[in-house]
């Protein structure tokens, strides 16, 4: 199996987190590939940040998704990923989706974990339009700057993980999801340290994908995620031209 | 007071439509322009059609809006909304929204009638995603090919009442939303027709446009709507990278 | 365009801050008129006090009406607001639907600033049965007696912005509305002053009712907001009677 | 004990239906008062209309409330019930949050079974600022033009009980609400007829008030529903302003 | 009138105080029987705890119930209520069933002051299960360890008190749920003493159940609370065994 | 790695087909168990049969989880499984909350396809309390007499086939569910036949198991889900009092 992870940001650092993390997470016979945004932002933020990671996310898609059998967006927040799920033919999954379908198997109320003051807002409505929203605890977030975005998970450990305390403490969360590519594998190294079930979103997006191809539940033809109807379109990248056109 | 609206798809039919209504609402002194995506589909009707809409609406807006007091994109669902008016200085708003906030004031519940059947699941997401699901009475559309996108309301003016007219009987409407940029004007040609309050996107987009500006209600510092934090960024065109930079 | 604003309280300096926001508010050519209960409280901060200004609202309503082009109940609360627009052949609105309705278009969390604790579940009330609950970040009220209604911005200007900027910091507020009849005026004194938007009520219904008149949406004939069914009435004031007859 | 039921309309008819209902509901020992509104409508369908019950129902407590332990407003919708809750020392409830609170406590799913379908926009608003829109399975009403208010259950009671087959058989009610003063006792004639529990409105009311008085919960002298604060008022007739007095 | 409360738990010190505050709230005429689990844990905290207390209650209620006119599960959480309205002939009701039936109808926002801090994530999703969740502003718990279950009350009065009025000042509660049935008589003695209503489960839910019994209001025969369809069992314990039976 | 599934009713040709589908869900390496309650009823439908199979899956899950990676409750509806969770040190899921799993991953709305009529009140409540009920579309089931719950597959595909259908149609679903443990490895053979992914329980509950053992999210110590504080207990049969034992 075949699984291809798009870091819709141009951060390398953030690409071998997830990298690494992907890889330990997979099953034996699973291959990881990652590739990261050739334009775009550092990390995302904001919704216009997300606006420019979702096409750059289904820019990379578009031209790579034929040699794989799934497809995860890299990024905690899912740019683009319902757009994806209507035009790739193999299962496709995100970050915050595979970490909340994990944490729901763990508990009933659900507290993210989260790189920075601002990206909190977004998160929200993210997980709000995932429809968790009833199943969200709280937000809580470093409120300090980042020197380096790949660099977080090292300097910041302490102050995450005193984060995830007083969620459980303070807002009775029952499961952490730790958010977000750049803290990969800091849910694996917080391992025994956090007084209850910790989860990440690379190792849950894995997983997921895994399940999503063994499963083999089928394309949706109708529906919602059913392809978008042809239509008349102009002046797109071959890449994204090629998901727009129904074989 | 000049208003720009951003047609985020390539038919200069429903360009032309949405200038129409958009003149005829319009108080004394407001200029009207109306521009076109360079690249897209013909119109939107899922999410993925979105995204690309959406990173059109940017371009556009990233080239064109220091000549404007205020910023519409105009087609329903309302691509790239949220992320605009994080970036831009002025007031942003787009049909949906617009025509929400005509509705709201009218009548308690809304019903939303839409050019195709493929478009309900995503419109009823957007106004979801909005805050005004409670509010939704209903979604009704058409369920025949559409021949000229531009030619919509000509062609189908009498299904589409009868849709509003079912939706006031059967789903308990207090308010009628003509939904989408083809549908520009129906309200005005069906006034007085329908047995309660009718509203559609453009001429309430240009109303509340001229409103904000009038209203000066300040630009976001802080909160969610604030510009988001400078960070490193690579590969983006211009226009896009100019609503990254702060001055 | 001739506007009536009815202030549902006895309070003539609260009419006169009404007055003098509105008329700035108004675009060239649309008049004015404010007019105050005969009967009632100073200003309401409970449902009792809101069930007294509806009646007054509503005899006021009953009585002028048709000399105007729409009407405004111009006290926070709205007191009445869904009952007249069953009866009256004009547009009409309130100051926290208007509010709201601006608030809409500048974001998406919306935090209101009150002038006592007592009045906040009441606009909590009004707040989620106008379907607004979801976007609601918080309420804050002043804390201390006031000491007289008309002179509650001039004494507390410095407080209630205060509360403004711990609504944007710590509930997460995208735009501010300043609450009450009493504050009218004061959004546009602190311009520029607060890190976010910030909306009132007065403002935004002058302008709001501009823009229902001049989209001349319709009158509901079906739907919950078509007049009240015919049927016996006994002993009303010929004022009220006059809005249950159908010419 | 003694329970005072006002009828909040006009019509003497529905009174006596309430009468005799509350009489044969009460427990041993527990005296009926029954008072009509001086002025207003016939019955209540719209939200003008429930203004106007509002005023006359406050005007008659204002009045007589203390000749009694407890006060029933004994309309569907109940009319000014907050607004008294919050100046009457004595308990009070209302025919919906009343039957509400019965089928609370015989199943999940509830129907409402109405006498005109103008009154269902108006109930749903009702049960939901009630708090119970989450369990509410449909309210269906009668579609034909009512004789006479006070004859409506025995004209219509084999369409009425047609109406809650529905409910049950269509729209998953566990429990079946008639709805209405003009309705009061046809429960207990339908009793066995019915595949579901049923309750009525005023049975409900005059056992729940004779709960509260035994109850002795105490009076609210803060929150929501403390005596409004004093402050100047103008104009109101003596039973109004009884209510606003704090001794 | 025969009413059984059954203890789900093993505590005959709690069973005591169950049976004295259900006899001082009965009405005159009204007989009270309290039977204790004879299996089970000491007080229900937890899931896993009301699983055994529903089962425990199944057991006692399939014995028991024929003597009976209705039947009250008597631990907060209601532990197999609604199981056991569908197997029983007569009506059932639970605490928290019962006082939130009490607070609906003496304020809009409910607080509920508990033993322990391990109980409220419990209680939340009873809460919650009832369709109250829109009307919860809170639970507060103590955070001391318990020495024995029957005296919490005795020791903890005044702790209690305090959290109650914290409810009320800080959370914006206008009525009080004192939780638990070894909190059962406690709103009878700090009668007076808090600033707004304050009910409990056990005087509740006895006056609610002998309304039950008097309104008679039919028991399903269809719908969800319908007896469960006959089928295939084996080894149960004959007293559950009774309550599958169709006769 | 070692997966016990629990079937909490009594049918072993229901047992049969769990087994059959949990083994062709599974990694490889992975080995199945599937044990029988040994009391109970044939197959769940309401509140009371779902109390039964709860007891019966915690003696089962008492008296063998200690030789297991994971336990599934294997019943549609999950009987006693947050209760489970509390007292297991290992991971444990169910059939709804894990086909739940699965659908979130493939589309937004959902809709569940049952085997009768009676089992829909009880299911929606499951998804409901699971948080999902947003997400849920609909339920739609069979309403023909079921001659032997082994062979509801083999009799009804095609009935179910076309509810699924008509979800998908008229419902908006965007993903199926066919819901119950007699309908396990349908999903598999109706593979290529329905317009949307469809997913069942047994394998989505083998697949997220083995996520759940591969991801070592922890245990939990605090939050509801830690073990239940310890408090006398008395009568229990051993393999429930075992679990109650903290080592």
């Amino acid at each position: 199996m075949k699984l291809l992870l798009i870091n819709p940001n141009i951060s390398d650092s953030v690409s071998d987190l997830i990298r690494s993390e992907a890889e330990r997470s997979a099953a034996p016979g699973t291959e990881i590939e990652v590739l990261t945004a050739p334009f775009g932002v550092a990390y995302i933020e904001t919704r216009f940040e997300s606006l420019l990671g979702a096409y750059a996310a289904a820019q990379l898609a578009g031209e790579h998704h034929r040699r794989f059998d799934a497809v995860v967006v890299a990024a905690f927040g899912d740019p683009g990923l319902g757009a994806l799920r209507e035009v790739l033919p193999i299962p496709v999954t995100g970050l915050t989706e595979a970490a909340l379908a994990s944490a729901h198997l763990l508990g009933h109320r659900i507290s993210i974990i989260a790189i920075s003051q601002r990206i909190q807002a977004w998160y929200r409505e993210v997980v709000e339009a995932c429809g968790f929203g009833p199943r969200l605890a709280s937000i809580r977030a470093l409120d300090r700057p980042l020197s380096s975005i790949g660099a977080v998970q090292d300097e910041h450990a302490q102050a995450l993980k005193a984060l995830a305390e007083r969620a459980v403490d303070e807002d009775g969360a029952d499961v952490i999801v730790l958010a977000g590519a750049p803290l990969a594998g800091l849910a694996r190294s917080l391992r025994g340290q956090l007084p209850v079930p910790v989860v990440d979103g690379v190792s849950s997006a894995v997983r997921h994908a895994e399940t999503l191809v063994a499963l083999q539940a089928g394309r949706a033809q109708h529906g919602s995620f059913a392809p978008p109807p042809a239509k008349p379109h102009r002046g797109l990248p071959s890449a994204i031209e090629s998901l727009l056109r129904r074989d």
